[in-house]
């Protein structure tokens, strides 16, 4: 198992990129990692650390978090992150992660990896946090801004795939996320997708609405692009300021401050909850190989953890599976 | 002025619609207030309670919430919504209010009361809270699921006359939901509304991201009702749980119940700004008569807001500016 990883993309790259790497390469030695990126930058982060399964390959540039992503992955054909692509395309790494740009990411995956056969638009995957830590994988959260009823059925399909040779989950639960439960609500899109999804090879329970997703409904959450980053980022946008306002709340006085401290650890695991970092990184459905996208802010623990995950999808034969079912209809 | 309420429809109904009924009465002695309901009921409600301007109109039927809107609306001819929207209708009544099933009140709207002409959908605008306690107006969160771009605009138009006519807000800043603030961000939908709002006679100030809402990035959402609806109820399904799960942590052990009890004014602020009730109900915004959707769990202050509401809708002729405003295009 070869996987090639993009060591200048995220907020704390490289240095956590390469430390989460060796940490990685030690803990499974059968595992081949290509940091790819700047070596001398590389280099000095590995603090003269040599493992025989951890290799640099030199890629001078760089595509930042900014950059306009079709653009930068067409233009910069040195970037860590393309020839990582490269080296997964040409057969030379079986899979990707990267904690860098997203849509530069999927514009790699899509134009240098290249779709699987059958399946019209490839799909973000990540995991939503839920209320008893088991998590929900929901997909597309940003591929494709534009789904039709076809695509939410192929996102059932690779998500149910992925949770069970991943997550290890039987016949996972799919739902569709809509503005009610019962079968004739939503848009155009989403009751033609609610037809298709019934008659499909997947666990179907019907609609989910976006109140409900952090009790876990269903396993897998299908959705198309626009409205599942409405969803992740209002679930965001309502934690994040929601915790902000509670810490102000504990630091008005003496005695709150000491009802803070009281409550710290409770806190704390609840913070954790909302974290959708702790999950792994987002697989990218729907290519030719394995890509992962790692969150912006990657630790090396995070990257440990991406690594972990590709090599239980490998060796799952995740992909393999997917083409199978997708060719199969 | 008068306002037909609809006296049976909200989860405390009749009770504390009477009672909130009452009291705008005794406030607002200008103002002319028809109870909708059964008369026994409302009757026995009114404790003997009588006012020169509250009057009871008979009506024996009722509309449940979980009915389905269109044929609750056709058969039940008796309902009491129903009566109060054929009271609008015929020249009895000026407003029309209710904390009944938002669909079947969107139905009666529209085949009772009447859309206005040049409105293409009217649309549901309930308050959504802000971190700041200003609230922003957001439209439409569920009247109309397949909106085109054209639909946004008309939003835009109508919100910002709200805003202007209802809360005084001069120049109200017009925001487009979605999926990130560049301008060619989102699916064909909100990229064409984007060009159309640029154009149009309000103060657009560009996309906004659901997870910058509750800080307030502008004082009228416009987005379609799918996607809006998923935003209202991932922030509500946000900030229930994480409020309950907070509720635990706090009963955990003595010590935790006494941070509790320290805490516990900064945990009913907190809890309020997140509650949308307090900023009354939500207009249907389009329709040839004013009606107000009052929140389904509406008490008798919530009620009184409401009439206190469509007083200022009435007396700055918001109905009548937007139809001048709309008929100009």
């Amino acid at each position: 198992m070869r996987i090639a990883i993009d060591a200048m993309g995220g907020d704390h790259a490289p240095e956590l990129i390469v430390q989460g790497a060796i940490e990685a390469a030690r803990e499974w030695p059968d595992t081949r990692l290509l940091l790819v990126g700047r070596e001398d930058e590389v280099k000095a982060y590995l603090k003269g650390e040599s493992l025989p399964n951890l290799e640099i390959i030199h890629a001078d540039e760089i595509i930042e978090s900014d950059e306009e992503p079709v653009k930068a992955v067409r233009r910069k054909k040195n970037a860590s992150m393309v020839v990582a692509a490269r080296l997964v395309r040409e057969g030379n790494a079986d899979a990707l992660l990267s904690a860098g740009n997203t849509g530069a990411l999927m514009t790699a995956g899509l134009l240098i990896i290249g779709r699987m056969e059958g399946i019209e638009r490839p799909a973000l995957a990540p995991m939503l946090p839920t209320m008893d830590d088991g998590g929900m994988l929901a997909l597309d959260l940003g591929a494709n801004m534009d789904a039709k009823p076809e695509h939410l059925l192929q996102y059932a399909i690779m998500g149910s795939i992925y949770r069970e040779k991943v997550h290890g989950i039987a016949g996972p639960r799919v739902g569709l996320l809509n503005v009610g439960t019962e079968p004739m609500k939503g848009n155009e899109m989403s009751k033609a997708a609610f037809e298709l999804l019934q008659a499909a090879p997947v666990h179907f329970v019907g609609n989910v609405e976006a109140r409900d997703v952090l009790e876990r409904p269903c396993d897998v959450l299908v959705c198309d692009g626009f409205a599942g980053n409405i969803l992740l980022k209002a679930m965001e946008g309502t934690a994040g300021p929601l915790m902000k306002e509670l810490r102000k709340a504990f630091t008005r006085s003496w005695l709150t401050k000491l009802a803070g401290a009281i409550m710290m650890p409770g806190l704390r695991q609840l913070r954790n909850k909302m974290d959708y970092k702790h999950h792994g990184g987002a697989p990218l459905l729907g290519l030719n190989s394995l890509v992962v996208k790692c969150h912006g802010s990657s630790d090396a623990m995070a990257v440990k953890n991406a690594v972990r995950q590709a090599r239980i999808a490998m060796e799952t034969q995740l992909i393999e599976t997917i083409a199978k079912e997708i060719s199969g209809k």
